[in-house]
């Protein structure tokens, strides 16, 4: 396979370059750097059969020139920042809906017709039925992010119809492990580096999370994209379990060895525990548990102090 | 009401410029004349209350400020040529998702909290349940036209929740009246000037259709702005009832005094008849049916014979 992949620099898209050049694949990355960052590519950029292309995805000649020869495109390029949406709502419109319209518009000048789209259990909403399977209506949309990538989905479904593309959806719930930069984890590892003796915590600790180790996601995705064959492929991708809020915080303070007055500030995100069963159905299941993804994320921040201070 | 109407030289839109002038409302036009007709709005142009803003929506400084002032959007502005959908992709995504976003942005700049937008039935897809609820989800999209429509329809209901606006969402049935150039009935229409005795009509002249007169819907489209009060408020629009291709032909034909030679060619749309009780529920019915619509089409289109040359 010779592989295109967005946000080749990030959190998700390089664990996904690394297992890509680990199975033999050629792969082109492409990124900005703009939340990406080029040492988590240092391995990859040791293998003959990877290169970097340095561009945006807002520059379509750029996507299109750099996506020549490619016949699989990986799209995890992204606004990551959920949080920010009504403050910078372009950033979503442009970093999920525009850029994949300049994507699937390279691809038809490229000629590539197969695609992996990162998407969101964030566009179910506040679902009616718990957990969520991939069956369930979109909601009346309430953030610009899941409303961005929900048209992302929209506009590639209908490329698959016009031009006879392929495509695969992921909708993540929460991933983490090594080179995980920005969340809820990173959040709480701050504030406890800042001053170990006190952590605030969104919600009232009773709300529940579910996380999925990023290997575990890499690897769904490159076993669905290799043994699903309908022209929209459609998966929710999370271990399917889920935690409470005040177990995370005892398994993050316990691996810290730290014993913070933990206050509790109201607001919280919605719970969303996407149903798994279709992705598990083909064999896949995750290796490690939601306390594991969480001590390989803890360790990863610790030994890389470089990524808060970047992300400061 | 200080009313800002985006396609406001377009079909509907300038019923429903004519329709706010008439209830004694204050109207800014909005249009950059690519597919709307000056010609269409002499009437407004008549009346003090009314001025036209010749502008592109894709030119968001134009937008601002061309809206100071208003307190209503009608965002009625879009890609009205469904079928060129997989020539001109990239039409779709600006004139019904970008543009969209651009209005929503200048909304927030000129204080503007309302905004109608003009949605279609075809986001339903090919529907499981028929006639199709509001409720009905979402499928996987399959028309750009759509999925674009659709993505417009997610990002509004996101600044609903983000900035507090208030929005309301019409599901349009194909419409037709005066004005009315593009569509099924002026390809009839075209043919039969060019060639009385022979008429090729898509599909086999069994699929049902369905058909809004344009005063029936902007009166409902006032009508519910006036009355609803929650922040998303979603309406299917149409008569409700379908007719037959083939009694389409009869009606045509007949009303024009012709007996061409019909040539079904096979391939026709999906069906979709929108259940439209959420609507009737507030005391709007049509005026006029759809044979009688069909016929102020014909009447229109003979008396106007500048338009098909214009779309030519």
């Amino acid at each position: 396979m010779k592989a295109f992949v967005t946000g080749a620099a990030g959190f998700i898209g390089s664990h996904l370059v690394d297992r890509l050049l680990d199975r033999g694949h050629d792969v082109t990355g492409f990124d900005n750097l703009s939340t990406g960052f080029r040492r988590f590519l240092e391995g990859a950029q040791a293998n003959a059969r990877f290169r970097l292309v340095e561009g945006d995805l807002l520059d379509p000649a750029a996507v299109t020139a750099a996506m020549a020869g490619a016949d699989f495109v990986f799209h995890l390029a992204a606004n990551a920042e959920v949080r920010v949406g009504p403050d910078h709502p372009r950033r979503d419109l442009e970093q999920n809906t525009i850029v994949t319209w300049n994507v699937l518009e390279a691809m038809r000048a490229a000629g590539v017709r197969r695609i992996v789209f990162s998407s969101t259990g964030s566009v179910y909403g506040e679902p009616e039925v718990c957990p969520t399977p991939e069956t369930a209506p979109f909601p009346v949309q309430t953030s610009l992010y899941a409303a961005t990538k929900a048209a992302a989905e929209g506009m590639i479904a209908a490329y698959v119809t016009a031009f006879g593309y392929q495509a695969y959806f992921f909708r993540f719930d929460s991933v983490l492990g090594e080179r995980y930069t920005q969340g809820h984890v990173s959040d709480l590892y701050r504030q406890l580096v800042e001053h170990p003796e006190q952590l605030d915590v969104p919600g009232d600790g009773r709300q529940r999370i579910s996380y999925l180790y990023v290997r575990d996601c890499v690897d769904a995705i490159l076993l669905a994209a290799e043994r699903c064959t309908e022209p929209v492929n459609i998966f929710n991708l999370g271990t399917g379990e889920s935690c409470q809020v005040s177990d995370l915080i005892v398994w993050i303070t316990g691996h810290l060895g730290l014993a913070p007055v933990v206050r509790y500030t109201g607001v919280g995100s919605p719970f969303i525990l996407l149903d798994c069963a279709r992705m598990r159905a083909m064999g896949w299941k995750p290796e490690l548990s939601a306390r594991q993804g969480i001590v390989r994320t803890l360790e990863f921040l610790r030994g890389n102090a470089w990524v808060l201070e970047a992300r400061a």
